[in-house]
């Protein structure tokens, strides 16, 4: 009998039956994306995300209404799994395929976007979380200092994670090859973000309600040293590979060997990245360009060919899965028992937030726009009214990398976390601690009844937040057409290829991203009758200026071919 | 303070910093052992293989040397990494590159050693383990029906991994340029056999003293439904992948989804049988072939080129990573610790279990190549002694597979993973029960002190078996070319490309391979003057018929070109 019973409880415990089930489910998930997405392919509203979110939406019904709500085990988002797995190929691709002269044209900008606006987003959620908490707590007036303290740590980390852009959403909502300069606006802006989140979270660990000259200097310091460092390991690592395939020259004996060292390489910056608390995110992007544009060229044809697609094949399925799984996600039983109870609170708090989202969007980008506008004197360079509504809308979205974030945050932060060691290292005091913590929250509009509910409804209300963003995704591809739409008309007829004349409102970007051939280092020149433009751009000299060292210095060590984005040009 | 506590303790336990220590660790020591691979490359002794057995012995000696034996948790080998992820892309590499030709030529005498040979060895090592052990004990007289039972098991669990040749060494030491004849028959055999020993597994769980013809029956019904629904599961969702791909037309939108496709329904393929509790291995095996046979000629061309070396880079990662895995696991201190205290017994045991592999091995390629001789009238078709020589030699090698094998089946067994979950569920009786069982071991040569140790000392003398047989990978190279000498060098100045030239020995299966091209269904028959061939052997019979049945029912649904084995042809 007991043998019985003790091999039973075995069966139970069993290891290996859970990943294979869900491994199993989730591998025939994605195929099944796969084939329904390129079936729903010519509807204009179903993109590839929305099909996978609306088949994990069905999937986690089914399980939940077959098990009765007990297998949502499946379900929970496993942050480590997205951040060491599917995040690093979908940015490296990124970088491995991005227009680098759009990019690099844009570079002020783009950084002026992920760090400024991004600290104004910020500032303008944290401000009116705080503020609106503190009215409808005013009861509160013996609050002390240090229960304020961390009521702030946790109103700005969600302030924090809710300014950033998500980059796998822009992915997959703007085109690179129809919107060129709104994509790498947007997409560098959720880049840079990266780093400046960090920073971020950093410096709220460390917060003070004053905010003195001295936390400024420290803050710029730190983003300064983890944007440079970030980018400087993503170069020096791409740059070795380079120098070790051109070297050794792999290819003489196998294809395979060039390929395999390329990816390892690529995911060897990332995991490095992370080990030394880097943006991993900026690192494996930086690596992508550098990797492009040099390690690229060193290896045979084959290889070229199998990396373009090897790389964006596994950032295809790493975009499908996050989707799947966050929709999959979304109805995680345990997160909907907590709020059942007060259904109200819940759509009054995401519709806050989610208006928070908004204007402090709004707010950072065409503040931006206005201070870049001021420090651009012809009118040429200016960002136009409509593509900054373009640019505010296409930003708005929060996917996957923001559930992961809050995940992350919320369980690393040393906060909310804390519940769960206390009980299992230092017992009392901690929990006297804490509850004392929670009795703050107690009486503030997230009032829930166990102490972890925090985290959970915290969590819930990203979700819905992220859920209610979605309708951005799907919104902002008509609203890119609508925009830009009168012009568009009238020069499709003529040439459906040019990407410039399809964007007649970015047309001045545009224009001069095609006429100065820079930082690819082309030698041809498409539009030589522009040529006087390379004078009057500040930028365009530092291009001059980098084209010729990469020429002279560059590429006779590291190897590189003459055009501008290489994996662009093969085999289509 | 209790905040700082609090802020240390939450460090200690972070759950991320663990993995991405470990995973920069493996990206950068692979990424070493493939450069340092290239190098060697040309030294005859040093394949990819045993730089990265010596790499991992390397490592692990610094980290231990550095933290003194405390940080040795990265150097425990994990089973779920090992079957989930870093096995199934070399089987199915395997199977998409084989040469199916030679492999279905020869499918009778690769399940006669795989099924038979495979038998008779695991019953002469767990005959003469078992007497042994019995001799040593015979003053136990007193030892009852039931703690035999157990014992038994236990080693017979041993007869069967060590029974089993490893599919990935084999892939390392013989090519299958050079040596087609024998790479099919030891590959193959190895492929086979995983269904074999998860069979005998399942049926040493049901284990009675008394071998009736029942069990016999049993036994063989259990196989064959294995199996035949492990290939047939295989086959059908190979085919599921050519028809989506064929109908849907992937390539016209994108090819990335076509690879991207082919990728998880190759893996689906693996899940899926781990799921039903079928031979993973033998089915994505036969998933490969169908998808090289089938779907692949519906893939565009930059998919052919992609996939095609997409799937001998990912082979190539896994099989390297498993080398330098095994060799750094082979340092764990736990395990040598617990042999410290018995060196004489461990080197008996050891050297007693090598011993018997050799013997085992010997009997079932002698005996098996007996058998098939008696059945084969015409002596082209006979197997020489020096072909069954190469045969033993290569097929004595364990790897990794073994390795893991032994974790997954010790610990999922039921029995000695026990004592883990008993201490957690059903304390005293178990506990009871157990040290019951483990006082039957206490007694035997495998005298060790605590309750785990038959477990720890289990895989230790697999270890060190694995370490001995890696000598047998090393010397294997030089032994064909040893054995198979006489006539290469003649033939290499007039044809070095010939591999039929190249194998005088195995020519006559050579010849027959090359004349008949079968399975592969193509039109070119390389020596026309041996057509009478046809006739006289059987399997060439159903070759034909299969080719017809495929040119006129298969391919006209399925799709496929008429090349043999197309992946070989590509750009190379």
């Amino acid at each position: 009998m007991s043998l019985k019973l003790d091999s039973v409880s075995t069966l139970l415990n069993e290891p290996d039956a859970a990943p294979v089930h869900s491994v199993t489910l989730f591998v025939a998930l994605v195929s099944a994306c796969i084939v329904i997405g390129h079936l729903l392919q010519k509807t204009r509203w179903m993109n590839q995300s929305v099909t996978a979110l609306a088949f994990g939406l069905c999937t986690a019904t089914v399980i939940i209404l077959t098990t009765n709500g007990k297998i949502s085990d499946i379900l929970l988002f496993d942050e480590d799994l997205f951040f060491i797995c599917l995040l690093p190929p979908i940015i490296f691709n990124a970088g491995f395929q991005v227009k680098k002269k759009q990019f690099f044209q844009n570079f002020i900008i783009i950084n002026l976007f992920g760090v400024v606006g991004t600290l104004i987003s910020f500032g303008i959620i944290s401000i009116v979380q705080f503020a609106w908490c503190f009215a409808h707590t005013y009861k509160m007036l013996y609050v002390n200092a240090y229960r304020l303290f961390w009521w702030q740590v946790d109103l700005s980390s969600l302030g924090a994670i809710l300014s950033a852009t998500d980059t796998v959403c822009t992915l997959q909502v703007l085109n690179q090859e129809d919107t060129p300069l709104l994509y790498s606006l947007v997409f560098g802006e959720g880049v840079v973000n990266d780093a400046t989140s960090i920073v971020l979270f950093n410096a709220i660990q460390k917060f003070s309600v004053h905010v003195t000259p001295d936390t400024v200097m420290q803050f710029t310091g730190s983003f300064l040293y983890l944007f440079s460092l970030s980018t400087l390991l993503g170069i020096a690592v791409g740059l070795m590979s380079a120098y070790i395939i051109r070297k050794l020259y792999f290819g003489r004996h196998s294809t395979d060997r060039e390929v395999a060292l390329m990816i390892l390489m690529a995911y060897l910056s990332y995991v490095m990245a992370d080990l030394f608390q880097l943006s991993g995110i900026l690192t494996v992007f930086f690596c992508g360009i550098v990797m492009s544009h040099y390690t690229w060229h060193n290896i045979t044809e084959s290889s070229r060919v199998t990396t373009k697609h090897t790389f964006a094949t596994l950032s295809f399925i790493s975009e499908t899965f996050i989707f799947l799984y966050v929709g999959m996600d979304a109805l995680d039983m345990e997160k909907w028992k907590i709020v059942k109870g007060s259904p109200g609170t819940s759509v009054a708090v995401s519709s806050t937030l989610l208006g928070l989202v908004l204007v402090g969007r709004a707010a950072s980008v065409f503040s931006v726009s206005f201070l870049s506008n001021l420090a651009n004197d012809s009118p040429i360079d200016k960002i136009g009214f409509k593509q900054q509504v373009t640019i505010w809308w296409a930003g708005l979205m929060r996917g996957a990398v923001s559930v992961a974030l809050a995940y992350n945050k919320f369980t690393s932060s040393g906060h909310t976390q804390r519940p769960k060691n206390a009980i299992m290292i230092t017992s009392t005091i901690t929990i006297v601690l804490f509850s004392n913590v929670v009795s703050d929250f107690a009486a503030n509009p997230y009032n829930h009844r166990n102490s972890l509910s925090w985290l959970t409804s915290t969590k819930l209300y990203l979700l819905l937040i992220d859920e209610n963003l979605q309708v951005f995704g799907l919104l902002t591809k008509p609203l890119v057409r609508l925009m830009l739409q009168p012009r568009e008309e009238s020069s499709e007829i003529s040439s459906p290829k040019s990407s410039s004349a399809l964007l007649p409102l970015l047309a001045n970007g545009q224009d001069l991203a095609s006429e100065l051939d820079s930082v690819g280092g082309g030698i041809s020149i498409r539009r030589p009758s522009s040529l006087t433009m390379l004078i009057t751009k500040p930028t365009s000299t530092v291009h001059y200026y980098w084209r010729k060292f990469d020429n002279a210095v560059m590429r006779p060590i590291f190897g590189g071919g003459g055009e501008e984005s290489p994996p662009n040009d093969i085999l289509h």
